[in-house]
């Protein structure tokens, strides 16, 4: 069953939480810290219809389920290769009837379902503004860094379209695109509702920020904690190991 | 002298800094932690053209000036007491050369100086949105807290107006008006550079924001590293100490 489900160059990564594994190419982008925060910042209730633009091997909704298997995942994913590795990782799951992986493309929402058909849209888009020039580089590398076939107000846009009213829009990113992001959301009517700000270690600059929206949501934002990764000595700090470690269905959603 | 300045219900307090001292009236507003953090983050360089809007008491501009005394300070109050009063004080520091106070509205903002005038202009306003009704407290306390008669876009249009192209602004704030305050600085053409996030302790949620921001400048802003304020045990954290303690003038105005 695995070796069938496996292509060339491809591995299987065990994601620690419930069992669950995923495919990767060690040259294609793997998945970080990111993607684990994303799916722990994320708040989801069951029953809900959660959809994961920019989905790459699927690792967030894949993680998602594993916190909350009584909701339903789609992934989105531009990159005919990608979208195909991530419906392989679901199968291998066992997860079919849970995640649902497709091909398309945020640049036309329209092709992506009907508006406000759902309930929560998660993001871990390309960071990385597109130099000029850079639309030749198409490899799958460039294309999950960089803004070449989809920006962050494309993202917005589909997101705006997805969700139903007082839906939940749930993003990293980086520190420094944090007014492009802000005035994008409320531009957009994702009213940005909660923003949390990721340390690498206690008293350095932040380096990612993970943030909440609600479609119509009213103005008002609550700045968190600060969530730090290292302790001084380099291992994780007690809030990361409870992300990673947590496996109840009960609370693991709410990680801040 | 000193007898001369005071009026009724005033009192003489001491800034602990080159000496400076302030006239306060306790029934009306008195500076805070903010104004002493804003004073400290904003960047002055010799000989620039500095006005401080809606400056109450005249703190910030005196504080200042005690960093760096080579400057040139404005500030702009509505409420004609309490101008009198930052004027008093501006004389009891014998300072009338280098802080000029004036009656001013920044609703008005082509009545406060020549557009592109000021290399830097700073603003500890109004936190709290006015409710409806409100428009008939106009007493000095609320009209320091509450936005009755200046709002954020009121300010930052004032702002925007003075400031030469790449001219400085920074501002004090609470974290949840965040989007307010990037969109209306990015609608007005002050670009958000650096945000710093306030923290009454570690690991507690920020309750104060501080920001520069660059008139005509580009996009992409560094957060900071958190300031936290105390100690568990209740004392200033070694940054806060060096804020209140800084005499020298070289690199006082380099909080963070």
């Amino acid at each position: 069953m695995e070796a069938e489900l496996l292509r060339e160059g491809e591995r299987i990564d065990d994601l620690q939480r419930q069992g669950r594994r995923i495919i990767q190419h060690p040259g294609r982008f793997c998945f970080g810290m990111d993607a684990v925060l994303l799916s722990a910042f994320a708040r989801v209730y069951p029953g809900e219809k959660v959809t994961d633009l920019c989905t790459g091997t699927g690792v967030i909704p894949i993680l998602m389920d594993s916190r909350r298997p009584d909701a339903f995942y789609r992934g989105v994913e531009l990159q005919s290769e990608s979208a195909d590795m991530a419906c392989r990782s679901v199968r291998l799951n066992g997860r079919d009837d849970n995640i649902v992986i497709c091909e398309g493309d945020v640049r036309a929402p329209d092709t992506l379902g009907r508006p406000g058909s759902q309930d929560v849209v998660t993001v871990n888009p390309p960071y990385v503004r597109a130099a000029s020039g850079m639309q030749n580089r198409l490899d799958p590398m460039s294309l999950a860094r960089h803004e070449v076939s989809c920006t962050l107000l494309d993202v917005l846009r589909a997101a705006a379209w997805l969700l139903r009213s007082h839906g939940r829009f749930y993003m990293v990113h980086r520190p420094e695109r944090l007014t492009e992001i802000l005035t994008g959301m409320h531009e957009m009517r994702i009213e940005p509702k909660k923003l949390c700000l990721v340390y690498p270690k206690a008293m350095r600059e932040p380096n990612m920020l993970l943030i909440e929206g609600m479609r119509d949501g009213s103005q008002g934002m609550r700045i968190t904690k600060p969530l730090i990764i290292y302790e001084e000595d380099g291992t994780y700090t007690a809030p990361v190991k409870a992300i990673y470690e947590a496996d109840h269905v009960e609370d693991q959603f709410t990680l801040l």
